[in-house]
């Protein structure tokens, strides 16, 4: 019943290539099916204003998308001037999701940015980022611990993401984009490796959903982070 | 327990005073608590390029605050030439809500721009925007179904919003300013009159938040909506 | 012979209400007929560069209107990325006025910011602006005064501003929209309580005019100006 | 008294040298005294949305100032990416002012654009870009009727402009940098060849004036916009 | 003597992986060294303004680099609002340069847009990217030609580049960034596969050269270019 | 053979008039032909923040055309909101080229910015630019020396430009607009008074040429540079 053949709580293939660019702190390659996002993590003695002086560390994200990352060419951001509403809702989405995961005492008063760049998109590039981005911050992290720059391990809890929709009238996990642009509904849901709720985002587009329909994309989306995280584990 | 006294369930005091302006087409001043926001509805002749020719109408909302509306004076974003994250993601949320409660064939293709402009904020003014913008809505169409340039009612279920939020270890319904900047985790629920979700976004910022949780916040959140959409109708 | 049936030298009824928002150092949403302003006034202990450490003070407006002010909804000056000319010379004029009623020794060296925020448009909104704006700016100076920040009253002499112009060949007080949109001649006039010029724009959008004109409205302005300043004192 | 020796009625030194560029319809270099702006008019077969199918033409202005022009170095309004306020209120201003000079019915459906940019500046830029830009303007419409594509002359009376302020506690005429940065109170007036009045702008900055000030300043820009036309009249 | 150890006519080992997105109608992931470009052609049936109805076809280029790119994360251009200047120049010339094989006429009125992004730097990112972006460029013209929808191959001669410069006062090939962050004197050279010269740009900051290493440096670049031609043949 | 009837080795006529305006610190009007740029040096005391405490100077460029100094009037940088590809391509050039005759010791840690307007254009505006560029440069730095605040002469070899381009199949030296919109290969030579390179752009659009093409436009350029640093020389 899907176009893609998978069953109903049936993630795509994910791979995750450590290492893929040479000079930032942390870096990694995450395949989601067709989407691939390349994430890398940068270490800045700075952090913003706002918290200067606190002791405590700050975690951001930027995201963007390669113009012919998809079907059709999309403008270039920086030729159009500004970054669009849903790239800016994007970015903001992966940072808060990040530093859930973040002691940020123990990261101590340093900013780590985390770049998530869509180079080839098939839905889901919102999840895969955050998948990916703390990988890439886990990649950072490891480095200041090995350089003895923090102590005690600020990432307590990993931190994944999946998609999960009503499609064709069906819950079903990790929307890949024929189905992402016919459902009706759809969520993100991203989660801790220890099934904490971190940021619960169900949405319907021309329609609506009832309580029983939002428990059982939950119940699906918590097996697809449960296998994200075993996936982030492996490589790292 | 609550810095205003409330119950743990009880919503600020709500009022629509409908007609506030009068070159809309529909328009009123909603106050929940001391949160005011003032939604005009304007009906042009012409929808946006990616429907044009479809028969289909189209919702759309923006979002603003007076530089004073705060308690510290906010820069103007025209003065700053452009509109912030913050405006751009509430924005798109409100234009998704309301349309999810409009037929958009019956609307006939037309667009209806929804201004929501915060006088005054104490917390929760995206849902005030999308409570209050439903009444500006539904005068808009009043107009258009009186003058017999639509026939059948394109608005099917009234929309409104309440946030609910975890304050101090407890589940409480309507979160204030006090409330809102002290809560780890916060949620924003959109429903309909009959009890259907449109939109469930809950966010933890450095906290996260368990399953049982989630289904507290959202009982509360149906009573809340339940008793704006009888405001709602009563301004009507 | 005027649309509103109003005599030559008769001033459209105005009110002042105070206190409108609460944030504000000083706040009140004048009505000029149907011209409904809000104005703010924001008073900040840090001044601009160019008279920092000179223990004079500034005062500066800024001026926005809401999107479906006017009879036709205009594009939001956020989303367009800039503030328009006309916005842009007008806050600047609101400013100049204001401070010409200011001693700036006085006021120590702070910054008062008058917002001014049309919420419905008819005419005659920057001289509603500064009219209103000196309201704002006398209440929040009240504050600085009880709070024994300022000693002698910086508020020198109450700034009021009245339009004037040439409506169907005869000089009329007090434009309102559809005497504007027709008028060949216009003027602004801005003055003190104690009847001195501080401002003066007469302009010709495709005609011209006498001085012995310019003189007639000139008479007519005093005399709006003076009624004006009994409303501001009435209000506070 | 004054900083140049002038009486107080004296006018700079006036020069206009008419065809100082090649390309553009019209063109002048206009000197009153050290403030030297380039004037050019371009006509185009194509006029504002506004007006378009209406039969008129429309004549409006953009106004610039070179980095160097001042004594310090300004910032290149293109390299800061917008035009400063003062910037868009000058130019609105000039085309306003020729606007009132022009038969537009006569000029036909046609636009022509006034570019005034000051190359060197000592005070009264813009008044000299009005002066100069009509020349301009005269010269491109002379073109016109030449070409046999207008036919009655669309110049009904010719526009020119001073400004006058008290200095010293005088009035003067024709205000030189030194002047205009010590004068508490200035106005530009813009008239006509026939001595009639398009604008009249009196600006206070950090004081008042009286009724009878302005009449005499008013008495002085007389004076000044009759030789100022004189010299318009000699170079076309 | 080389930081890289090469010899001062040795490139660094170049790769070609094409088909590497696959929305893309070309694209290649070419790495100079540790320089690594992915390069998309993108087809469209428009051409820009300026050339319709002509029947001539048109290829431009765009240019990004991913913040962490480098060895400090560099602000993301579409979040600073802008294309910096060197961005602009890079892509103007990569435009030109692929345009300098191209018979337009064959091309047809369409347009193809060559996305150049570079995913890791190390020198040489603009000639990486003109060799790379004519491989995606023949992959997409390939798909046009077997589609039928051109006749006869618009790619008259491959085009590539390559880098050369003074280092430490000897003419060496193919600058990686220790030697380019060195090099008093830099150029590119863009030739065809026939061997002739489509673009110098030779380069002295704080320095300057003579005729004889010009002629110098022009040699190591036809052996440059040769081996490049080489490697695209190989890889189409 | 030229549209102008120079021999394929003649330069245009060549004009420098010093002190064109009176505020820079050095300012020229040069005139290659038609073709009219006004260059003015300002020297200030502060420097880019990459240099600050070195001890080093920099020059630095900006480059504009007014809006008419073109046969078809071109919309003004400032009011379209930023500076074109073009420009900014141009601006850089300019400053490399300069500070390539420049000691930046000798000079000592202050800035000189030099401000290159072209008010009439007719082809080798940036040549012209630089050409004049350098003469302003050349009377600020007198200035300096005079006055002591400079030792020994930081300007150490007088840096000149000339376009050369293959028309209608002849080398031919200094392209005005008509042989420059019609050459295949164009290019930019620039050059010190002792005969040494600083920067060779050779371009071709829509066409390919020859080593042995090359080599005659830069034979020909050395000619124009030599006749243009002799007419720097006679006017400083």
């Amino acid at each position: 019943m899907r176009p893609s053949g998978r069953d109903l709580s049936e993630m795509r293939a994910v791979s995750i290539e450590t290492g893929f660019t040479k000079h930032a702190e942390g870096s990694c390659l995450i395949k989601v099916g067709a989407t691939h996002v390349l994430c890398t993590a940068t270490i800045e003695d700075r952090v913003p204003p706002f918290i200067k002086g606190s002791g405590l560390g700050w975690v951001t994200a930027e995201y963007g998308m390669l113009p012919r990352a998809t079907n059709t060419r999309m403008r270039r951001e920086a030729a159009a001037g500004k970054q669009g509403g849903r790239t800016v809702e994007i970015q903001r989405l992966i940072g808060r999701a990040l530093r859930a995961g973040v002691d940020r005492v123990a990261l101590g008063e340093r900013q780590i940015t985390v770049d998530c760049d869509v180079l080839q998109a098939d839905g889901g590039t919102r999840c895969a980022s955050i998948t990916g981005g703390w990988v890439a911050l886990r990649l950072a992290v490891n480095k200041l611990m090995k350089a003895g720059d923090v102590i005690s391990d600020p990432l307590v809890d990993p931190v994944a993401a999946v998609s999960c929709g009503i499609y064709a009238g069906q819950p079903v996990l990790d929307l890949d984009y024929p189905e992402d642009s016919e459902a009706g509904v759809d969520g993100n849901f991203i989660m801790t490796g220890s099934g904490k709720l971190i940021e619960v985002q169900m949405s319907a587009e021309g329609s609506v959903f009832s309580r029983d329909q939002m428990n059982k994309l939950m119940d699906l989306a918590e097996k697809g982070v449960g296998e994200l995280v075993s996936a982030q584990q492996a490589a790292t």
